[in-house]
């Protein structure tokens, strides 16, 4: 299918499964009066911060479960309605997603989240209280979390088996969180190892991306289309690891690369911020003494100003640290190519996995 | 069962449960050695977190389930495994507790929880990051939630049917969330409408104390136990709605009746944090237009002293609102009686679910 009409249809169908799970039940008790209006921010608020994702693990749940689904004559009800069940899972993912964003920009006290105020802030604006919009924001993460579950649970019934799509998507949870707590820990870690920082770095990618952008995305779409548990798991992480790896790679670089205009962020937000890449290491690990510790110095420091933000993208690049980034793009890429190559899967089908997986890596 | 010996299932059962669902999995990738310490302290917590509950909901759970199932021979391979089965989804509802109890510390602003330093107080100690500390603990309360959430789906595989115990559980979750907001809201309620304030109140027990301490573990238990969805929600509510009230109110009383020794807490503890409780509100209605002033401006002042404490305490005491909470009990604690003699149960089983239920309102 179209990738703008599919795109289309997740938006509107988030927006549907979103209001649905958190508003009011018929049998729900009325909130008091007193409490309606707070309740109102911040179910209107999971609608605001569910909105313009760029919906690619979405996509790529769809794309999958199209590519290995048994073919079904057109007007099939059964097979429709599955694909309809498949569109509510791979939605469920997305506002998956939008929770932990809420929990994460609470935790990295970020104010803005695509180009909004975060959901937190948005919350302590309307109750004109920062420590009242943290608690919201808190229990709107949870909200959307169990909303994602809730989702799941439902679209499961019709897809099968009902009891491991749950225990995968529960498992996508899992990781993410765990991801998380990795990634806090990343930022303890002392800068005089580069190599260990760049193993840790890569493994935060394994839990805190690639599980809920690739891996989680192919295994649900598997599952769903009837794939022996077991071999979803494999399949789905022989192809999604290396190319959630490649992602996140490329996000990173492109902080550092790319124009302001094209990603909507300032360039080099990272360093600013004084997050601990794969780039750094790298760029650590090649420089020569002196610039290794004004490497070290600046990001132990706590700000960077435009000066070393500039001087720290000049030495990631005259260090080699960009390139290696794109060779180990390059290399995940291919190594998440060949894992689809080992599928059973006639010309059409690959071409279309391999399409909905590129969309993950557009600078390679 | 013998009451001792269910808590103490219990509370091995859910030691082990959080360790199995939180601690690695065969194949999961292994943390670089940088990070897996704060890992290890994060799952450690969540054992700590996990100990020394009253587990009232698991035994409520247990005991329903034990009235109202079926009767079957000595030594029946399946009623022991539906029955093995059902411990580990009582368990789940107190794995979810903790979980909610987590956020509520970080929320609450809380350094203490049943004696030991709150979760997130003891990670920011660990980590020696006041903010690392709190990112931490708002992932742990997300993954004791996944994990509570993974419990039940793996029991539900074997009680029937699967798809609506997840969804009742889920609806628990959900529930909790929306009732810490409520509580969040009632926080910003003007003091000035003391009826506004008592609906409030107990409108926020039925969201975020009754839905998980009394209707879910009925309704997860009857669901368990082979009742239909619709009349096992609707026996829940009628037991559990003023069961859970009664028992918050009975909480709220013991407060500022109870002895230090006996709840473990400071006499008067929700009145030196303000808390907006029914006691308060049934105060400032029946109280003359000075007390009422000096009431509403002891609760809207950032803090209160000793003197204010005992001198609220009088004030609950003289205005009658005490002698009102232990009527509202009373009624409630017979309403749930009575409802549960609506249940098709024979005397041996009407006397164990009351009994069950007893345990919730010692004071009545």
């Amino acid at each position: 299918m179209d990738c703008d009409v599919q795109k289309t249809a997740v938006e509107a169908r988030i927006a549907g499964l979103v209001r649905s799970a958190m508003g009011p039940r018929d049998e729900d008790e009325s909130p008091s009066a007193a409490c309606e209006t707070v309740l109102g921010e911040v179910t209107g608020q999971a609608l605001t911060s569910s909105e313009g994702g760029k919906r690619l693990r979405a996509l790529l749940a769809l794309d999958t479960f199209d590519a290995v689904r048994p073919a079904s004559p057109d007007g099939d009800a059964d097979a429709k309605r599955m694909r309809d069940a498949m569109l509510d899972l791979a939605c469920a993912i997305e506002v998956f997603q939008t929770a932990a964003l809420v929990h994460d920009d609470i935790i990295d006290e970020s104010d803005l989240r695509r180009g909004k105020p975060s959901a937190h802030r948005a919350l302590a604006e309307a109750t004109r209280s920062t420590s009242i919009g943290n608690g919201l924001g808190i229990m709107l993460g949870d909200l959307l979390a169990t909303a994602s579950v809730d989702i799941a649970n439902t679209a499961a019934r019709v897809l099968h088996p009902h009891d491991a799509i749950v225990a995968a998507f529960l498992n996508m949870h899992r990781e993410v969180e765990i991801g998380q707590v990795l990634d806090l820990a990343v930022e303890l870690t002392p800068l005089d190892d580069p190599h260990a920082l760049a193993e840790a770095s890569l493994n935060v990618f394994r839990w805190k991306t690639a599980s809920y952008t690739t891996i989680a995305p192919i295994e649900l779409a598997l599952l769903a289309a009837g794939t022996d548990p077991r071999q979803a798991r494999g399949r789905a992480l022989s192809v999604g690891r290396p190319l959630g790896l490649a992602f996140q790679l490329a996000d990173d670089l492109l902080d550092v690369t790319g124009s302001s205009a094209r990603t909507g962020k300032p360039v080099g937000g990272d360093i600013r911020e004084g997050k601990r890449t794969v780039l750094l290491a790298d760029a650590l690990e090649s420089a020569d003494g002196s610039a290794r510790r004004e490497l070290a110095d600046m990001f132990e420091a706590p700000e960077r100003s435009d000066e070393q933000v500039a001087r720290a993208i000049e030495l990631f690049a005259s260090t080699g640290a960009i390139d290696r980034s794109r060779d180990r793009i390059a290399r995940l890429w291919r190594q998440s190519r060949e894992a689809i190559g080992a599928w059973d899967l006639d010309d059409g089908a690959r071409a279309a996995m391999t399409a909905a997986c590129a969309r993950f890596v557009p600078m390679a």
